[in-house]
């Protein structure tokens, strides 16, 4: 299967490497890689982990019309309140009726419902595991191994920055001294103002909300506080009281539909919620036939991000 | 497709109302009931919720030849340490081109390379989702969701009773104050000690160890210790230290093959391993490309335990 690769980050070399380990197999090949930075590279014979770049393809559109491929995959920087670019070159793909994955949340937040009936007009399939949880298995999860059950709702310690700056804070460090702290992991990006005022899990519970739930929300419309209100002198009362402090994503169903919401919450040290340290993430689902189950994830990295999209990738091959 | 229950308990009969209430979607029949107490029920148009049982047939043969099945589905009493009758009922199933499920731990543990070798032979599957972590995905979630990857070890917590009588423990009762709040809840049996001498988690050990580690132990070869040796006032030195105990289930794969133990554990309270209250469950899992994730299972019960084997009943279904 030759593959299209939109962006070339992190994730985007990580996967690459992961192509390449794992290509006897998994028969892929990266036919095409645009980034804005880099410039466009193309070969249909199979680009190895470090392609040469020619100058950019004028266009997404003539970008994937050049790759000869049969998947596209997405991975640009995200505006996370619009969901673009991504969209646009989901749409684009799935236009050429290419498969589809990307490990943007964005689009998945903010137009999941339109990009699902697409590519099922088109007959292609789109996918998102690394969207939320990095690359362990949730959305794959309900896809495969859970017939028959309903999801009536979740909970989730889905922002890793959020964690690092509680855990500063606990242990006597400021506010700043913790999205440093998460900076230097690699986990948030320039001023942390996106994690730390809870937009990143409002974004991953609109997706959750739209996938598991039926919604047909967007990031903005979920009842958002972040944790910018926290002081050290907050956290630490509510350690001497033996608990923690998480920045929790839940969704329920209702009658009227769903209700979200994302708040920094004061959780017993011993709650599922609150267990794993790090970057750790920790999602519960609630159920009617399966009760309360749900997934964790140790102090994932770029490389368990790239392998979500890789097993999406996989799961497109015939007879998979 | 028909099915055939070998033995008809709690999980049974959870079983058959949640086949009648998904019948439309999921086009099972249950054609016949064996059970020791009852005797047998046959019925090629599909029993009940509450069959009507006549004498019972001379042997399990007899009856999986008269049932008419497609799937027979084991849940009898195991002898853990024989994985009997269990393993001779799989067999039987196995040897007349049956698909076979089953929810008891023994067989995995005991027999799991010569069952899946027979299932492969005899073109049929052999599936056993509940037999770790009631219905929460475990096996199936490697078997679908996880390609190219390898499991280099794993972590589990694996056993409700041990952690009620910790608890219990913790709260200030006896041992035996939390075997009795463990029988209360239904979770345990007549003298508890095969829970707490450790052999409950020894088994799902094994089986993890079998299945994911390519290991051929059986329970009896696992290092176990229980908490017998655990006293109400070590238990509350260690709440004091804020920490506390779990009986551990831990495998890994070594240049020899694989090192496998259970033990009680000093965990801190934030530990994933220790999370989660009551008859609640934990596996993480050590792998090569994923790093570390896992499951947790919040109070299952017998509801969990019989949709474990449902989900392993759908994915025997054409197209699935």
């Amino acid at each position: 299967m030759n593959l299209a690769l939109i962006g070339f980050g992190n994730v985007g070399r990580s996967l690459a490497r992961l192509l390449c380990r794992k290509r006897r197999e998994f028969p892929f090949r990266i036919t095409g890689i645009h980034t804005l930075r880099h410039g466009t590279a193309l070969d249909p014979n199979g680009l190895g982990e470090n392609p040469s770049f020619g100058p950019p393809a004028a266009s997404i559109a003539d970008f994937l019309d050049a790759s000869n491929a049969d998947g596209a995959v997405e991975l640009t920087t995200l505006n996370p309140f619009t969901g673009e670019p991504a969209i646009s070159h989901i749409r684009a793909g799935i236009a050429r009726g290419m498969h589809v994955v990307t490990a943007n949340k964005g689009p998945i937040a903010q137009a999941f419902s339109t990009l699902r009936a697409e590519a099922e007009a088109a007959q292609v399939q789109f996918r998102f595991e690394s969207t939320v949880m990095d690359g362990a298995p949730v959305f794959n999860l309900w896809r495969s191994n859970l017939p028959g059950v309903q999801v009536l709702g979740f909970a989730g310690a889905l922002n890793s920055t959020s964690k690092v700056v509680i855990e500063t804070m606990e242990q006597g460090g400021s506010f700043e001294d913790g999205l440093a702290a998460a900076r230097s992991l690699g986990i948030t990006e320039a001023d942390g103002a996106y994690d730390a005022e809870g937009w990143d899990s409002a974004a991953k519970t609109a997706a959750l909300a739209n996938v598991l739930l039926d919604a047909h929300t967007t990031t903005q419309q979920v009842p958002t506080r972040g944790i910018t209100r926290l002081t050290p002198e907050r956290v630490q009362a509510i350690v001497r009281q033996g608990k923690t402090v998480r920045l929790i994503s839940r969704g329920r169903r209702t009658k009227a539909g769903v209700s979200l919401r994302v708040r920094a919450e004061v959780l017993e040290r011993s709650d599922i919620l609150a267990s794993g340290r790090g970057t750790s993430n920790v999602i519960l689902f609630h159920t009617d036939l399966m009760g309360t189950f749900g997934s964790v994830s140790v102090n994932p990295g770029v490389e368990q991000t790239a392998y979500g999209v890789f097993s999406d990738l996989v799961s497109l091959l015939p007879d998979r």
